[in-house]
Protein backbone atom coordinates (compact mmCIF):
# COMPACT_ATOMS: atom_id res chain seq x y z
CA UNK A 1 0.00 0.00 0.00
CA UNK A 2 1.32 3.75 -0.74
CA UNK A 3 -0.80 5.61 2.52
CA UNK A 4 -0.83 9.15 2.45
CA UNK A 5 -2.20 12.53 3.88
CA UNK A 6 -3.83 14.97 2.10
CA UNK A 7 -5.47 18.61 2.94
CA UNK A 8 -4.06 21.63 4.89
CA UNK A 9 -1.15 21.46 7.08
CA UNK A 10 -2.24 20.50 10.76
CA UNK A 11 -5.86 19.60 9.36
CA UNK A 12 -4.66 16.62 6.78
CA UNK A 13 -7.13 13.42 6.77
CA UNK A 14 -5.73 9.36 5.99
CA UNK A 15 -5.94 8.64 2.36
CA UNK A 16 -3.98 6.04 0.32
CA UNK A 17 -2.97 5.94 -3.87
CA UNK A 18 -5.03 3.43 -5.63
CA UNK A 19 -3.28 1.37 -7.98
CA UNK A 20 -5.38 3.34 -10.70
CA UNK A 21 -3.74 6.28 -9.97
CA UNK A 22 -6.66 7.68 -7.65
CA UNK A 23 -6.45 9.17 -4.09
CA UNK A 24 -8.72 7.34 -1.94
CA UNK A 25 -9.70 8.65 1.53
CA UNK A 26 -9.76 6.37 4.39
CA UNK A 27 -11.14 8.88 7.13
CA UNK A 28 -14.50 6.59 7.63
CA UNK A 29 -11.15 3.20 8.44
CA UNK A 30 -8.94 5.78 10.61
CA UNK A 31 -8.64 8.85 12.04
CA UNK A 32 -4.94 9.83 11.13
CA UNK A 33 -2.17 7.48 9.69
CA UNK A 34 -0.51 8.11 13.79
CA UNK A 35 -0.08 5.57 16.63
CA UNK A 36 -1.40 2.17 16.71
CA UNK A 37 -2.55 2.84 13.14
CA UNK A 38 0.60 2.28 11.59
CA UNK A 39 0.86 -0.85 13.85
CA UNK A 40 1.29 -4.63 11.83
CA UNK A 41 -2.35 -5.22 12.70
CA UNK A 42 -3.85 -1.80 11.27
CA UNK A 43 -1.93 -2.22 8.17
CA UNK A 44 -3.20 -5.91 8.00
CA UNK A 45 -6.78 -4.56 8.19
CA UNK A 46 -6.36 -1.94 5.52
CA UNK A 47 -4.78 -4.39 2.70
CA UNK A 48 -7.98 -6.01 3.16
CA UNK A 49 -9.88 -3.46 2.31
CA UNK A 50 -11.68 -2.98 -1.26
CA UNK A 51 -10.05 0.23 -2.60
CA UNK A 52 -12.55 0.48 -5.22
CA UNK A 53 -14.97 1.10 -2.42
CA UNK A 54 -13.19 4.27 -1.01
CA UNK A 55 -14.25 7.42 -1.99
CA UNK A 56 -12.34 8.87 -4.33
CA UNK A 57 -10.72 12.21 -3.59
CA UNK A 58 -10.98 15.03 -6.58
CA UNK A 59 -8.78 18.08 -7.08
CA UNK A 60 -5.59 17.33 -6.57
CA UNK A 61 -5.00 18.66 -2.74
CA UNK A 62 -2.15 18.89 -1.44
CA UNK A 63 0.02 16.20 0.30
CA UNK A 64 0.89 16.51 4.09
CA UNK A 65 3.55 13.94 5.45
CA UNK A 66 2.37 10.54 5.33
CA UNK A 67 2.39 10.08 9.12
CA UNK A 68 0.98 12.46 11.73
CA UNK A 69 2.55 12.21 15.94
CA UNK A 70 6.33 11.75 15.07
CA UNK A 71 7.39 12.04 18.33
CA UNK A 72 11.36 11.46 17.09
CA UNK A 73 13.09 12.26 13.82
CA UNK A 74 16.20 10.17 13.85
CA UNK A 75 18.81 10.68 11.17
CA UNK A 76 21.81 8.72 10.53
CA UNK A 77 25.49 10.51 9.71
CA UNK A 78 27.80 9.63 7.20
CA UNK A 79 25.79 6.10 6.37
CA UNK A 80 27.08 5.75 2.63
CA UNK A 81 30.53 4.43 2.17
CA UNK A 82 30.59 6.15 -1.40
CA UNK A 83 29.66 9.36 0.70
CA UNK A 84 32.31 9.05 3.13
CA UNK A 85 34.85 8.04 0.30
CA UNK A 86 34.63 11.51 -1.58
CA UNK A 87 34.57 13.08 2.12
CA UNK A 88 38.07 12.12 3.13
CA UNK A 89 36.41 10.11 5.83
CA UNK A 90 36.16 7.00 7.74
CA UNK A 91 32.92 4.97 8.07
CA UNK A 92 32.32 5.73 11.49
CA UNK A 93 32.87 2.29 13.91
CA UNK A 94 29.11 2.53 14.57
CA UNK A 95 26.35 4.28 13.58
CA UNK A 96 26.12 8.44 14.11
CA UNK A 97 23.17 9.56 15.22
CA UNK A 98 21.82 12.91 15.66
CA UNK A 99 17.69 14.53 15.80
CA UNK A 100 16.15 17.02 13.70
CA UNK A 101 13.46 18.78 15.29
CA UNK A 102 9.88 17.29 14.81
CA UNK A 103 8.40 20.80 13.68
CA UNK A 104 10.44 20.64 10.95
CA UNK A 105 8.75 17.92 9.17
CA UNK A 106 6.29 19.07 6.25
CA UNK A 107 4.77 17.70 3.21
CA UNK A 108 6.70 16.11 -0.05
CA UNK A 109 5.72 19.15 -2.16
CA UNK A 110 5.48 21.81 0.28
CA UNK A 111 8.77 24.75 -0.32
CA UNK A 112 12.21 24.73 1.17
CA UNK A 113 12.23 27.94 3.24
CA UNK A 114 15.44 29.34 3.30
CA UNK A 115 16.09 30.89 6.93
CA UNK A 116 16.79 34.52 7.62
CA UNK A 117 20.66 34.66 7.46
CA UNK A 118 21.32 31.54 6.04
CA UNK A 119 24.26 31.37 2.98
CA UNK A 120 24.39 27.44 3.14
CA UNK A 121 21.11 25.92 2.24
CA UNK A 122 21.73 21.90 1.19
CA UNK A 123 20.29 19.48 0.13
CA UNK A 124 20.00 15.33 1.46
CA UNK A 125 18.04 12.69 -0.59
CA UNK A 126 17.16 9.50 2.31
CA UNK A 127 15.36 6.56 2.66
CA UNK A 128 13.44 7.05 5.81
CA UNK A 129 12.32 4.06 8.07
CA UNK A 130 8.84 5.05 9.81
CA UNK A 131 8.05 2.48 13.01
CA UNK A 132 4.89 1.01 13.27
CA UNK A 133 4.58 -0.12 16.71
CA UNK A 134 7.34 0.04 20.19
CA UNK A 135 10.65 -1.24 20.06
CA UNK A 136 13.26 -1.55 22.74
CA UNK A 137 16.20 -3.64 23.22
CA UNK A 138 14.95 -5.50 19.80
CA UNK A 139 17.60 -7.94 17.77
CA UNK A 140 18.35 -7.28 14.17
CA UNK A 141 16.72 -10.65 13.38
CA UNK A 142 13.31 -9.49 14.64
CA UNK A 143 13.87 -5.95 13.89
CA UNK A 144 11.52 -5.31 10.62
CA UNK A 145 8.84 -6.25 12.81
CA UNK A 146 8.44 -3.01 14.09
CA UNK A 147 8.65 -1.10 10.53
CA UNK A 148 5.94 0.67 9.24
CA UNK A 149 7.31 1.17 5.72
CA UNK A 150 9.65 3.26 3.84
CA UNK A 151 9.14 6.86 2.46
CA UNK A 152 11.38 9.72 0.96
CA UNK A 153 13.13 12.95 3.14
CA UNK A 154 14.74 15.32 2.04
CA UNK A 155 17.13 15.97 5.29
CA UNK A 156 17.27 19.94 4.27
CA UNK A 157 20.66 21.17 5.74
CA UNK A 158 22.25 24.70 6.41
CA UNK A 159 26.06 23.85 7.07
CA UNK A 160 26.67 27.21 8.64
CA UNK A 161 23.86 26.50 11.23
CA UNK A 162 25.05 22.96 11.42
CA UNK A 163 29.07 23.39 11.72
CA UNK A 164 29.80 26.57 12.32
CA UNK A 165 27.65 28.08 15.13
CA UNK A 166 29.17 26.51 17.96
CA UNK A 167 28.29 22.81 19.60
CA UNK A 168 25.66 19.60 17.98
CA UNK A 169 24.69 19.75 14.61
CA UNK A 170 21.06 20.51 15.60
CA UNK A 171 20.79 23.90 14.65
CA UNK A 172 21.38 23.58 10.84
CA UNK A 173 18.99 20.79 10.92
CA UNK A 174 15.70 21.98 12.63
CA UNK A 175 14.53 24.79 10.52
CA UNK A 176 10.97 24.71 9.68
CA UNK A 177 10.66 22.78 6.22
CA UNK A 178 13.73 21.30 6.33
CA UNK A 179 11.99 18.04 6.47
CA UNK A 180 9.69 16.98 3.22
CA UNK A 181 8.52 13.43 3.97
CA UNK A 182 6.67 11.05 1.69
CA UNK A 183 4.60 11.29 -1.26
CA UNK A 184 3.98 7.89 0.63
CA UNK A 185 4.41 5.57 3.27
CA UNK A 186 4.84 2.60 1.54
CA UNK A 187 4.74 -0.56 3.30
CA UNK A 188 6.95 -3.20 3.60
CA UNK A 189 5.59 -5.67 1.53
CA UNK A 190 6.36 -3.55 -1.75
CA UNK A 191 9.69 -2.64 -0.44
CA UNK A 192 11.28 -5.71 -0.41
CA UNK A 193 14.79 -5.31 -0.62
CA UNK A 194 15.54 -1.40 0.94
CA UNK A 195 19.36 -1.53 0.79
CA UNK A 196 18.92 -1.87 -3.27
CA UNK A 197 16.41 1.24 -3.91
CA UNK A 198 18.34 3.70 -6.31
CA UNK A 199 17.98 7.49 -5.37
CA UNK A 200 18.18 10.47 -7.07
CA UNK A 201 18.11 14.40 -6.91
CA UNK A 202 17.87 17.29 -8.71
CA UNK A 203 18.25 20.65 -8.69
CA UNK A 204 17.05 23.14 -12.07
CA UNK A 205 16.91 19.65 -13.72
CA UNK A 206 20.35 18.98 -12.96
CA UNK A 207 21.51 15.90 -11.52
CA UNK A 208 23.01 16.09 -8.05
CA UNK A 209 22.66 12.61 -6.47
CA UNK A 210 22.28 9.49 -8.20
CA UNK A 211 23.21 6.70 -5.59
CA UNK A 212 21.69 3.33 -4.62
CA UNK A 213 20.57 2.29 -0.84
CA UNK A 214 22.73 -0.76 -1.54
CA UNK A 215 26.18 1.72 -0.48
CA UNK A 216 23.96 2.41 2.80
CA UNK A 217 26.66 1.05 5.37
CA UNK A 218 24.47 0.19 8.46
CA UNK A 219 21.26 -0.90 6.88
CA UNK A 220 17.64 -0.43 8.02
CA UNK A 221 17.35 -3.90 10.68
CA UNK A 222 20.30 -2.61 12.37
CA UNK A 223 19.75 0.51 12.29
CA UNK A 224 16.16 -0.09 14.01
CA UNK A 225 17.83 -2.92 16.37
CA UNK A 226 20.80 0.02 17.33
CA UNK A 227 18.53 2.49 18.23
CA UNK A 228 16.56 0.69 20.06
CA UNK A 229 19.10 -0.44 22.46
CA UNK A 230 19.71 3.47 23.18
CA UNK A 231 15.43 4.22 23.59
CA UNK A 232 12.17 3.13 22.93
CA UNK A 233 11.11 3.80 19.33
CA UNK A 234 7.45 4.71 19.15
CA UNK A 235 4.83 4.37 16.04
CA UNK A 236 5.28 7.47 13.79
CA UNK A 237 9.01 7.85 14.29
CA UNK A 238 11.42 8.39 11.63
CA UNK A 239 14.82 6.80 10.95
CA UNK A 240 16.46 9.25 7.96
CA UNK A 241 19.00 6.60 6.72
CA UNK A 242 21.75 8.99 5.68
CA UNK A 243 22.72 10.51 2.06
CA UNK A 244 24.31 9.17 -0.72
CA UNK A 245 27.30 11.28 -2.37
CA UNK A 246 26.65 14.92 -4.12
CA UNK A 247 25.51 17.10 -1.58
CA UNK A 248 26.36 21.00 -2.30
CA UNK A 249 28.81 21.21 0.75
CA UNK A 250 30.59 18.25 -1.41
CA UNK A 251 31.57 20.23 -4.38
CA UNK A 252 34.33 22.78 -5.79
CA UNK A 253 33.18 24.57 -4.90
CA UNK A 254 30.09 24.17 -2.48
CA UNK A 255 26.75 25.07 -4.01
CA UNK A 256 23.97 25.65 -2.07
CA UNK A 257 20.16 26.51 -2.94
CA UNK A 258 18.56 29.64 -3.43
CA UNK A 259 15.70 31.53 -3.80
CA UNK A 260 13.61 30.38 -7.27
CA UNK A 261 15.42 27.14 -7.63
CA UNK A 262 13.59 23.89 -7.81
CA UNK A 263 14.60 20.74 -6.26
CA UNK A 264 13.35 17.30 -7.27
CA UNK A 265 13.84 14.05 -5.43
CA UNK A 266 13.18 10.10 -6.01
CA UNK A 267 13.53 6.84 -4.70
CA UNK A 268 12.76 4.09 -6.49
CA UNK A 269 9.28 2.36 -5.73
CA UNK A 270 8.99 4.88 -2.86
CA UNK A 271 7.26 8.21 -5.58
CA UNK A 272 9.00 12.09 -5.93
CA UNK A 273 8.96 15.03 -4.40
CA UNK A 274 9.22 18.29 -6.08
CA UNK A 275 9.95 21.64 -3.80
CA UNK A 276 10.19 25.17 -4.54
CA UNK A 277 13.28 27.31 -2.91
CA UNK A 278 11.95 30.08 -1.05
CA UNK A 279 13.28 32.60 1.34
CA UNK A 280 11.69 32.77 4.55
CA UNK A 281 9.86 36.56 5.11
CA UNK B 1 -0.13 28.91 39.91
CA UNK B 2 1.74 25.48 40.09
CA UNK B 3 0.12 23.72 37.20
CA UNK B 4 0.48 19.60 37.29
CA UNK B 5 -0.83 16.46 35.70
CA UNK B 6 -1.60 13.82 37.59
CA UNK B 7 -2.66 10.04 37.25
CA UNK B 8 -1.14 7.30 35.31
CA UNK B 9 1.24 7.33 32.63
CA UNK B 10 0.15 8.28 28.99
CA UNK B 11 -3.59 9.23 31.37
CA UNK B 12 -2.25 11.91 32.92
CA UNK B 13 -5.33 14.92 33.90
CA UNK B 14 -4.44 18.77 34.39
CA UNK B 15 -4.49 20.00 37.90
CA UNK B 16 -3.05 22.31 39.76
CA UNK B 17 -1.47 23.17 43.39
CA UNK B 18 -3.70 25.08 45.42
CA UNK B 19 -2.12 27.52 48.29
CA UNK B 20 -3.55 24.79 50.77
CA UNK B 21 -1.40 22.16 49.58
CA UNK B 22 -4.33 20.16 48.43
CA UNK B 23 -3.90 19.34 44.27
CA UNK B 24 -7.04 20.07 42.75
CA UNK B 25 -8.69 18.93 39.12
CA UNK B 26 -8.66 21.17 36.19
CA UNK B 27 -10.51 18.63 33.82
CA UNK B 28 -13.23 20.57 33.73
CA UNK B 29 -11.66 23.82 32.33
CA UNK B 30 -9.01 22.13 30.11
CA UNK B 31 -8.71 19.19 28.36
CA UNK B 32 -4.94 19.02 29.24
CA UNK B 33 -2.00 21.09 30.00
CA UNK B 34 -0.55 21.36 26.00
CA UNK B 35 -0.96 23.56 23.05
CA UNK B 36 -3.52 26.46 23.16
CA UNK B 37 -4.20 25.35 27.06
CA UNK B 38 -0.86 27.39 27.76
CA UNK B 39 -1.24 30.22 25.91
CA UNK B 40 -0.91 33.70 27.84
CA UNK B 41 -5.01 34.21 27.21
CA UNK B 42 -5.63 30.36 28.56
CA UNK B 43 -3.09 30.77 31.87
CA UNK B 44 -5.08 34.27 32.68
CA UNK B 45 -8.16 32.28 32.46
CA UNK B 46 -7.18 30.05 34.70
CA UNK B 47 -5.75 32.64 37.38
CA UNK B 48 -9.35 33.74 37.65
CA UNK B 49 -10.14 30.47 38.28
CA UNK B 50 -11.43 30.01 42.57
CA UNK B 51 -8.90 27.29 43.12
CA UNK B 52 -11.32 26.54 46.62
CA UNK B 53 -14.21 25.45 44.32
CA UNK B 54 -11.88 22.97 42.03
CA UNK B 55 -12.41 19.19 43.17
CA UNK B 56 -9.73 18.07 45.14
CA UNK B 57 -8.00 15.36 44.18
CA UNK B 58 -7.21 12.86 46.73
CA UNK B 59 -5.25 9.91 47.64
CA UNK B 60 -1.63 11.21 46.47
CA UNK B 61 -1.46 10.09 42.44
CA UNK B 62 1.62 9.83 41.00
CA UNK B 63 2.47 13.51 39.23
CA UNK B 64 3.31 13.23 35.51
CA UNK B 65 5.35 15.72 33.20
CA UNK B 66 3.35 19.10 33.95
CA UNK B 67 2.81 19.77 30.23
CA UNK B 68 1.78 17.53 27.38
CA UNK B 69 2.62 17.58 23.70
CA UNK B 70 6.10 18.57 23.89
CA UNK B 71 7.79 18.62 20.28
CA UNK B 72 11.11 19.76 21.41
CA UNK B 73 12.82 18.74 24.23
CA UNK B 74 15.95 21.20 23.81
CA UNK B 75 19.16 22.07 25.79
CA UNK B 76 21.98 24.06 26.06
CA UNK B 77 25.09 22.68 26.68
CA UNK B 78 28.01 24.28 28.70
CA UNK B 79 25.48 27.29 29.86
CA UNK B 80 26.86 27.97 33.29
CA UNK B 81 30.48 30.07 33.56
CA UNK B 82 31.38 27.79 36.83
CA UNK B 83 30.84 24.78 35.32
CA UNK B 84 32.87 25.51 31.92
CA UNK B 85 35.34 26.80 34.45
CA UNK B 86 35.80 23.65 36.39
CA UNK B 87 35.66 21.85 33.20
CA UNK B 88 39.03 24.06 32.16
CA UNK B 89 36.62 24.61 28.92
CA UNK B 90 35.94 28.15 27.67
CA UNK B 91 32.00 29.60 27.55
CA UNK B 92 30.91 29.38 23.83
CA UNK B 93 30.49 32.19 21.57
CA UNK B 94 26.71 31.34 21.58
CA UNK B 95 24.67 28.89 22.72
CA UNK B 96 25.66 25.27 21.98
CA UNK B 97 22.03 23.19 21.73
CA UNK B 98 20.82 19.81 21.15
CA UNK B 99 17.95 17.65 21.78
CA UNK B 100 16.98 14.85 23.96
CA UNK B 101 14.56 12.74 22.86
CA UNK B 102 10.95 13.25 23.42
CA UNK B 103 10.18 10.19 24.38
CA UNK B 104 12.78 10.58 27.52
CA UNK B 105 10.30 12.62 29.41
CA UNK B 106 8.61 11.15 32.47
CA UNK B 107 7.05 12.70 36.06
CA UNK B 108 9.37 14.17 38.50
CA UNK B 109 9.15 11.57 40.52
CA UNK B 110 9.44 8.67 38.47
CA UNK B 111 12.54 6.37 38.56
CA UNK B 112 15.87 7.01 36.76
CA UNK B 113 16.39 3.72 34.40
CA UNK B 114 19.64 2.65 33.90
CA UNK B 115 19.52 1.41 30.24
CA UNK B 116 21.45 -1.55 29.53
CA UNK B 117 25.40 -1.83 29.21
CA UNK B 118 25.30 1.59 30.66
CA UNK B 119 28.53 2.53 32.98
CA UNK B 120 28.40 5.99 33.18
CA UNK B 121 24.56 7.57 33.68
CA UNK B 122 25.11 10.96 35.41
CA UNK B 123 22.62 13.46 36.98
CA UNK B 124 22.24 17.44 36.21
CA UNK B 125 19.58 19.79 37.83
CA UNK B 126 18.94 22.22 35.14
CA UNK B 127 15.67 25.58 34.75
CA UNK B 128 13.65 24.40 31.97
CA UNK B 129 11.46 26.91 30.23
CA UNK B 130 8.25 26.02 28.90
CA UNK B 131 7.20 27.29 25.56
CA UNK B 132 3.18 29.02 26.08
CA UNK B 133 2.44 30.35 22.36
CA UNK B 134 4.37 29.57 18.97
CA UNK B 135 7.46 31.74 18.56
CA UNK B 136 9.95 32.68 15.65
CA UNK B 137 11.94 35.22 15.25
CA UNK B 138 11.24 37.13 18.33
CA UNK B 139 13.28 39.70 19.43
CA UNK B 140 15.15 39.32 23.31
CA UNK B 141 12.91 41.98 24.40
CA UNK B 142 9.35 40.19 23.79
CA UNK B 143 10.58 36.62 23.87
CA UNK B 144 9.22 36.40 27.50
CA UNK B 145 5.62 36.91 26.45
CA UNK B 146 6.43 33.15 24.74
CA UNK B 147 6.99 31.80 27.81
CA UNK B 148 4.56 29.49 29.81
CA UNK B 149 6.71 29.43 32.76
CA UNK B 150 9.08 27.04 34.49
CA UNK B 151 9.85 23.83 36.07
CA UNK B 152 12.95 21.58 36.97
CA UNK B 153 14.48 18.88 34.47
CA UNK B 154 16.63 16.61 35.40
CA UNK B 155 18.67 15.96 32.39
CA UNK B 156 19.95 12.63 32.99
CA UNK B 157 23.06 11.68 30.83
CA UNK B 158 24.78 8.72 30.13
CA UNK B 159 28.15 9.75 29.44
CA UNK B 160 29.97 7.07 27.51
CA UNK B 161 26.35 6.72 24.73
CA UNK B 162 27.52 10.74 24.99
CA UNK B 163 31.02 11.03 23.59
CA UNK B 164 32.96 7.65 23.06
CA UNK B 165 30.43 6.02 20.88
CA UNK B 166 30.70 8.05 17.81
CA UNK B 167 28.94 11.16 16.70
CA UNK B 168 26.61 13.17 18.25
CA UNK B 169 25.38 13.60 22.08
CA UNK B 170 21.75 12.29 21.15
CA UNK B 171 22.64 9.00 22.52
CA UNK B 172 23.71 9.61 25.66
CA UNK B 173 20.60 12.07 26.29
CA UNK B 174 17.36 10.38 25.24
CA UNK B 175 17.14 6.96 26.77
CA UNK B 176 13.58 6.17 28.42
CA UNK B 177 13.27 8.39 31.54
CA UNK B 178 16.11 10.21 31.07
CA UNK B 179 13.95 13.44 30.99
CA UNK B 180 12.26 14.28 34.35
CA UNK B 181 9.91 17.32 34.43
CA UNK B 182 8.40 18.95 37.13
CA UNK B 183 6.99 18.90 39.53
CA UNK B 184 5.15 22.20 38.39
CA UNK B 185 4.65 24.20 35.56
CA UNK B 186 5.63 27.20 37.67
CA UNK B 187 3.73 30.59 36.06
CA UNK B 188 6.13 33.23 35.04
CA UNK B 189 4.22 35.58 37.63
CA UNK B 190 5.66 33.42 40.50
CA UNK B 191 9.22 33.51 39.50
CA UNK B 192 9.84 37.93 38.79
CA UNK B 193 13.54 36.93 38.36
CA UNK B 194 14.72 33.13 36.67
CA UNK B 195 18.24 34.65 36.79
CA UNK B 196 18.62 34.28 40.36
CA UNK B 197 17.09 31.03 41.87
CA UNK B 198 19.22 28.45 44.06
CA UNK B 199 19.54 25.16 42.32
CA UNK B 200 20.71 21.86 43.82
CA UNK B 201 20.64 18.48 43.55
CA UNK B 202 21.85 15.50 46.17
CA UNK B 203 22.77 11.88 45.75
CA UNK B 204 21.66 9.23 48.58
CA UNK B 205 21.96 12.81 50.81
CA UNK B 206 25.14 13.85 49.92
CA UNK B 207 24.89 17.37 48.02
CA UNK B 208 26.46 17.12 44.27
CA UNK B 209 25.57 20.33 42.91
CA UNK B 210 24.76 23.41 44.88
CA UNK B 211 24.70 26.47 42.14
CA UNK B 212 22.32 29.45 41.22
CA UNK B 213 21.10 30.24 37.58
CA UNK B 214 22.50 33.43 38.46
CA UNK B 215 25.69 32.31 36.97
CA UNK B 216 24.18 31.29 33.28
CA UNK B 217 25.88 32.54 30.33
CA UNK B 218 22.67 33.03 28.49
CA UNK B 219 19.90 33.89 29.75
CA UNK B 220 16.57 32.60 29.81
CA UNK B 221 14.93 35.48 27.29
CA UNK B 222 18.06 35.33 25.16
CA UNK B 223 17.94 31.46 24.67
CA UNK B 224 14.23 32.23 23.32
CA UNK B 225 14.84 34.98 20.57
CA UNK B 226 18.24 32.56 19.93
CA UNK B 227 16.29 29.52 19.29
CA UNK B 228 13.25 31.20 17.34
CA UNK B 229 15.76 32.06 15.16
CA UNK B 230 16.72 28.70 14.14
CA UNK B 231 13.04 26.98 13.86
CA UNK B 232 9.65 28.02 15.53
CA UNK B 233 9.22 27.24 19.22
CA UNK B 234 5.48 25.46 19.86
CA UNK B 235 3.46 25.57 23.42
CA UNK B 236 4.76 22.76 25.49
CA UNK B 237 8.46 22.58 23.66
CA UNK B 238 10.98 22.41 26.57
CA UNK B 239 14.48 24.65 27.22
CA UNK B 240 16.45 23.18 29.32
CA UNK B 241 19.04 25.40 30.31
CA UNK B 242 21.53 24.27 30.89
CA UNK B 243 23.33 22.85 34.40
CA UNK B 244 25.62 24.50 36.87
CA UNK B 245 28.94 22.36 38.59
CA UNK B 246 29.00 19.44 40.44
CA UNK B 247 28.02 16.44 37.95
CA UNK B 248 29.80 12.79 38.29
CA UNK B 249 31.58 13.25 35.00
CA UNK B 250 33.13 16.12 36.81
CA UNK B 251 34.63 14.69 39.71
CA UNK B 252 38.09 12.84 40.47
CA UNK B 253 37.41 9.69 40.48
CA UNK B 254 33.92 10.55 38.09
CA UNK B 255 31.37 9.09 39.98
CA UNK B 256 28.04 7.47 38.16
CA UNK B 257 24.71 6.10 40.10
CA UNK B 258 23.92 2.62 40.46
CA UNK B 259 21.01 0.87 41.25
CA UNK B 260 19.73 1.70 44.69
CA UNK B 261 20.47 5.21 44.48
CA UNK B 262 18.42 7.96 45.81
CA UNK B 263 18.44 11.20 43.72
CA UNK B 264 17.01 14.26 44.91
CA UNK B 265 16.71 17.73 43.06
CA UNK B 266 15.28 21.12 43.57
CA UNK B 267 15.23 24.82 42.41
CA UNK B 268 13.73 27.84 44.30
CA UNK B 269 10.17 28.22 44.25
CA UNK B 270 9.89 25.23 41.29
CA UNK B 271 9.21 22.30 43.95
CA UNK B 272 11.87 19.14 44.78
CA UNK B 273 12.27 16.04 42.77
CA UNK B 274 12.99 12.49 43.99
CA UNK B 275 14.07 9.71 42.15
CA UNK B 276 15.03 6.18 42.82
CA UNK B 277 17.59 4.74 40.63
CA UNK B 278 17.08 1.56 38.91
CA UNK B 279 18.44 -1.22 36.33
CA UNK B 280 16.67 -1.76 32.96
CA UNK B 281 15.27 -5.05 32.97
Amino acid sequence: MKLLRYGAPGAEKPGLLHRDGTLRDLSDLIDDLSGAALSPESLAGLAEVDADSLPVVEDNPRLGPPIAGTGKFICIGLNYADHAAESGLDVPPEPVIFMKASSAICGPNDPIVIPRGSTKTDWEVELAVIIGKPAKYVSEAEAMDYVAGYAITNDVSERAFQTERAGQWTKGKSCDNFGQIGPWLVTQDEVPDPQSLAMWLKVNGETMQDGSSSTMVYGVAHLVHYLSQFMTLHPGDVISTGTPPGVGLGMTPPRYLKAGDVVELGIAGLGLQRQDVIADQ
